[in-house]
């Protein structure tokens, strides 16, 4: 019987080498989509569009397989995988990129197989025009919402491409650095509201240890940060929040604000897993059980 | 009829110079008696422990009395008040202190009348000497709960008094800078336990813009910041947090958990009106209505 996907993701998957406090990891399976789908499987069945290349390994293939994510869309082009290489410093809020090799990224042409028609679409970082390209693929209404992220990168880079996307948009994951540099705004509640007037009417702040901020039209909700003992490695955080937000959006299909709102929470419950260890890596052995755990924690440390 | 006083607070009562990124004021009634005793008067009775100088303007004398604070342990000494020069950068996070005139403090020998009996004190941020003499001119158990405030200038002055006073009190208002380099863990969750293990129970790190931690024997519980579009003068936030927690506690005298959560938003809610202008200006025209209102908000804002 063949799987019916309602989520799908547009991004990069990545052979990363990380560095932080407490390690150092040459070859890390990671990338955008990734840490994307590999969330959102927990809530729903996904599919991935990506490339990757001729050197990607084949256990990471199946790390992936693991989780049924759909691979029918993961192109392998000749060359090398996209290649990103990161350091942390103690205070983990903010990656230094040490090296960024786009590899098979730079010929990447995205295409949707005809009988596809995808209700949830995420845009994860990734350059704008290959945003734009999947967003002209998918068919509205049927695909009831399209959620995006980028980064300095791009915002910076490709401003009027980004801004194209950002119109047809109805959410958007940003963290908080990246939200002030979009909207040229430093007091974020501001950012957020003009960010809100680029397209998107509905923008989630990731502030990385202090949480997120979700605001849906006039509406707003403050999520703090599951307190861990531990950060172990923060790449993919912001990925896998956005994947748990988006798979249970997915799962749930209710797109009311109250469910935003637990959607936002699955997905700092996710991340603050993803965290707690090198890439991938904790995620593999993670239960639902754990997640609703977590989550009855969360209700528990916030409501008052 | 004399006023019964449930809550007293010993700190410093100041004149401050304050830069912010939106305005400059030479003189700004300050000082950590004054921030706390007035946000704790919207609870409950309370009754400051202070001294200033000849020059201490009668003014600043009727702003405290126009809120009924208690003013019987307000000594006038010889010389000039404390006097605290400070600047904001763009972040707002961080004061840089410029300059600290302890001028009357330093000959401060506070003592409490004989039938002075309060149920809640506070020994807000001052000299850990003056704030072990304070503690032991007060009865227990008839005194239900001593908390404490102070800062790093303290910590690393003058350890072994600091070390001294925090064995013997029930909780502390620390902000998370402070709190790590109390601890010397960096981990804030990890720095408030090894608090725990040196005096207090109970442990509210105050963390700025990104709200506060409560640390309760295990339970725990965390408090996002209430979201403001324009932050103008942070001083005082922190002395007004603990004000209104201790004013709220000394108010519904319940030490249950649940109760020392809510205590803490009224705390995160008076804060949040604090910042709003230049020292004391938007606490003096704040309406008990506005507290209600804005915790209803709190609790909508992160609740899910």
């Amino acid at each position: 019987m063949k799987t019916r996907y309602p989520l799908m993701v547009v991004g990069t998957v990545a052979i990363d080498a990380v560095e932080t406090p407490f390690g150092k990891q040459d070859a890390v399976f990671g990338g955008s989509a990734s840490y994307f789908s590999y969330a959102a499987s927990f809530f729903t069945p996904v599919e991935l569009i990506a490339v990757v290349g001729e050197d990607f390994p084949k256990e990471y293939r199946r790390i992936l397989e693991e989780r049924s994510i759909g691979l029918d869309h993961l192109m392998t082009a000749k060359g090398k995988t996209f290649h990103w290489k990161g350091k942390y410093g103690s205070d983990l809020n903010a990656a230094q990129t040490l090296e960024t090799q786009l590899n098979v990224l730079l010929e990447f042409k995205p295409k949707l197989k005809e009988d596809r028609e995808p209700e949830y679409l995420f845009l994860a970082n990734i350059d704008p025009v290959l945003q734009w390209e999947v967003l002209n693929q998918v068919k509205r209404p049927k695909c009831r919402l399209v959620a995006c992220d980028t980064m300095n990168f791009w915002i910076e880079g490709k401003p009027a491409e980004l801004a194209k996307v950002l119109k047809r948009v109805d959410m958007i994951f940003i963290n908080d650095g990246e939200a002030r540099l979009l909207a040229k705004e430093s007091n974020l509640i501001k950012a957020a509201r003009k960010i809100q007037t680029m397209g998107p009417g509905t923008v989630a702040i990731k502030k990385g240890e202090h949480g997120a901020f979700l605001f849906h039209g006039e509406q707003f909700f403050i999520l703090p940060v599951y307190p861990l003992e531990e950060v172990f490695d923060p790449t993919g955080a912001g990925d896998s929040f956005a994947g748990a937000a988006m798979g249970y959006l997915a799962k749930t299909d209710d797109l009311s604000f109250d469910n935003l709102k637990r959607a936002i929470v699955y997905g700092g419950v996710v991340a603050s897993f993803t965290v707690e260890k090198f890439g991938l890596e904790r995620l593999r052995t993670l239960e639902t059980s754990e997640i609703e755990e977590r989550m009855a924690d969360f209700r528990r440390i916030c409501h008052f």
